[in-house]
């Protein structure tokens, strides 16, 4: 029984090994290991030992190790192979990750390297999908069974021609014309009859997606009827690819962190230890807008300038009202685009949860105000000062409430990613909202104040 | 081939033969759905309905639809059942999902549906293990082989006397103690040869978990090695259970909305249409500590009145430092929150990370300093006010910077989840700092300001 590997005190192992010339014992350790730790050491060794290991390795290790990586990772490893050698790796490669490592090329290195592969026809259809679509995360299914055959020839026939897929969670049974007609898991081929046909046992109600489905709901739909597989096949049912449970696992991580970093105004594409220019590139520019909405709220306060000067406390007391309404904006707009993309609402549900929302946003706007306007006059000692920030506190929940809502559902229905731009468009408002409120009504009751 | 349903159509269809009285034609209807969509069908009738539809149909397939909700929602719909008819329905569902149901009631409740059911020997034990870890989500493996056993031989046995098990991706094969020894994939199976022995085929190499594991180790353990399934086994490796896929599927899901919530200060129970109550028990919490941290704040400006009555537009340009801090602080926290819950980083990268961070938030300070600063002379008209505003950015995004990587990193430490109450001790830095520092510098520079 394995326990989670320490990859750092292996890495140090290994790295002495490779210091000390002996190749071969360093090499064995990796070997030894499940790729999915042996890659995470491959990717800590400096470039030199990275294109020794895989140079020394048996091809068919080395396409394992590779396909534990993404795009970028992948791409980085093998920069200093020849095209010979790489092409024998991606021989040994599932055709969707040889896929997206050829992706990371320029086109001429992309020809050079099927030229030189012998698997190319497996992987040359798949260059065409975007990326994040089922076409992009899919494989090409290599057996593919009649309806006549028995459960005991199908298992021959396996056994013979396919020994090494490695996408084996269901039987493809298709039709003289190549289209799916149904499919049987390995479930049912081991509880079935040696003697029953495929016919008999598969399943018809085959749910399918197209090539270019989003990766997203492929994973979703993949998760919600709890399949190993979904087939991918074209207007006409010819089966295309397939796409399996464990890529699917990689995109609900891969969308959940993409969800997050939205949420946060962070590019989707950072990683922790990114290069600086990556990283500010990702962050940057979400700073700098919020900056231009900055300065609009800046200006409404400046509005202000005149009540400000005759009472100060007023500047010290806005950026409460302005903050909470952000935050309660924040809670509503994370929870409708959180739903919005686990599927839980859809763009009809709007009016009801706005009603939802407002309901909170007013609830909790009569209190937080309550809480406010107590504190403050007991802070500041003027009774109006306190009215005046508590009603500020709960018209602007209210708002927030309502831009938490309205926000993402707008931006959803354009055909844009709610979690991308909607934390903007609802600060600017709860700030604007918040500070307009509270110093236009210190403005109007401003006899009562100084 | 089925699409995807449009569950609100089909919703209406079902509600109407309900009340004309056509039960039978509502059932048939619900029937022939996949059990993920007519689970929601169902959820949405009323408490009358449900009870009638559960009552009406086979146990099996009410339990497949109960299966496929989550906890709260099976208790819901079940809540006019006797406990006889419940108990029947327990029966026929997978054990874990029956335990999660079970865990709903109140001590003697359970005690009672225990008692009327048949198959409870397989549910009990699952009682015991809290609900977030392997104990909770894994099911007990109802076969188990020998290893002398010739595939010929496992695949007539599971035929005969395990052709109801769902969870079967999996052979595990015991020993006389009952200890696991080796398990055989379905592939490895219907690949070998039939009289192989599953001593022959079986991988001894087999990664385990005990049943205290959390729930998200589980979830990425086997996303990490690509399995179908887990075995949970006890400290002498009695196999005490197995977690598959689809539990983990869900598990995933569960996490990243978790921490989306946590990180915008939502309870993480929350969902989209929660009675106000418990929305509100949710959300205000947070809001009522973030009023006390804008407290905090607002007592920090006040100790600048004087500066603000002499030059009143530094109320209208303090909230932009702050602000600006805040989200370069959320940016840096989010992204070490995320890498430490995809275990990207561990706490002993700490100062790697942090390097990293300060070279970014540094970087991206000065930029944005420099830009606030030439856009406040130009609109105020000052520029030692520039210079101030300018400074003072640089300042709090170095600022926001530690705070994001210190905050969740000390949390982490400290075994609290760092996606709970990051956000609270980033903004609060950043607003106490970026309004100290921006007014400070300004009255130190009084005399060229006014």
């Amino acid at each position: 029984m394995v326990d989670p590997i320490e990859v750092q005190d292996i890495l140090s192992q290994v790295g002495s090994l490779l210091d000390s010339g002996e190749t071969a014992e360093a090499i064995r350790i990796l070997q030894e290991l499940h790729p999915a730790d042996s890659s995470e050491i491959l990717y800590e060794l400096s470039p030199e030992y990275q294109s020794l290991v895989l140079r020394q390795m048996e091809d068919e290790q080395a396409a394992d190790m590779l396909e534990e990586m993404d795009e970028e990772e992948m791409a980085e490893v093998v920069q200093s192979l020849s095209v010979g050698e790489l092409a024998d790796i991606l021989d040994e490669m599932e055709p969707d990750m040889a896929a997206d490592l050829l992706g990371e090329f320029s086109d001429e290195q992309t020809a050079a390297l099927l030229e030189e592969m012998e698997e190319s026809d497996d992987v040359a259809p798949l260059l065409a999908y975007p990326e994040d679509t089922a076409g992009g995360i899919m494989n090409t299914p290599r057996h593919m069974l009649r309806r006549q055959m028995s459960a005991a020839q199908a298992m021959s026939f396996l056994r013979e021609h396919y020994a090494d897929e490695h996408d084996l969670y269901y039987l493809y049974v298709l039709d003289r014309h190549r289209r799916l007609v149904g499919i049987v898991s390995l479930r049912a081929l081991v509880l079935a009859l040696p003697e029953q046909t495929l016919d008999q046992i598969m399943d018809r109600d085959v749910l399918t997606v197209k090539p270019d489905t989003d990766q997203e709901e492929v994973a979703r739909l993949l998760a919600r009827y709890n399949l190993l597989a979904l087939p991918v096949v074209d207007e006409e049912d010819h089966l295309l690819g397939l796409v399996s449970v464990d890529d699917v696992v990689d995109v609900l991580e891969e969308e959940a962190t993409e969800d997050i970093y939205r949420l946060a105004q962070v590019g989707e594409d950072s990683e922790i230890f990114s290069p600086l220019s990556r990283s500010i590139r990702n962050r940057l520019p979400w700073l700098t807008i919020n900056m231009g909405t900055a300065f609009l709220s800046s200006s409404v306060v400046a509005l202000f300038e005149g009540t400000i000067a005759q009472v100060a406390i007023l500047a010290a007391l806005m950026p409460i009202v302005a903050a909470q309404g952000g935050n309660a904006g924040n809670q509503s707009m994370t929870i409708v685009v959180r739903s919005l993309a686990l599927g839980e609402i859809e763009l009809s549900d709007a009016w009801r949860v706005l009603r939802h929302e407002l309901g909170i946003g007013i609830l909790q706007g009569l209190f937080l105000g309550l809480l406010v306007g107590v504190v403050a006059y007991l802070w500041i000692g003027n009774p109006i000062l306190g009215v005046v920030i508590g009603a500020a506190m709960v018209g602007n929940l209210t708002i927030a409430a309502l831009m938490g809502v309205l926000v993402p559902i707008t931006l959803s229905r354009l055909g844009v990613d709610p979690a991308l731009a909607s934390s903007v468009f609802v600060t600017a408002t709860t700030d604007v909202v918040g500070f307009a409120l509270f110093l236009g009504l210190a403005t109007y009751f401003l006899a009562w104040l100084v």
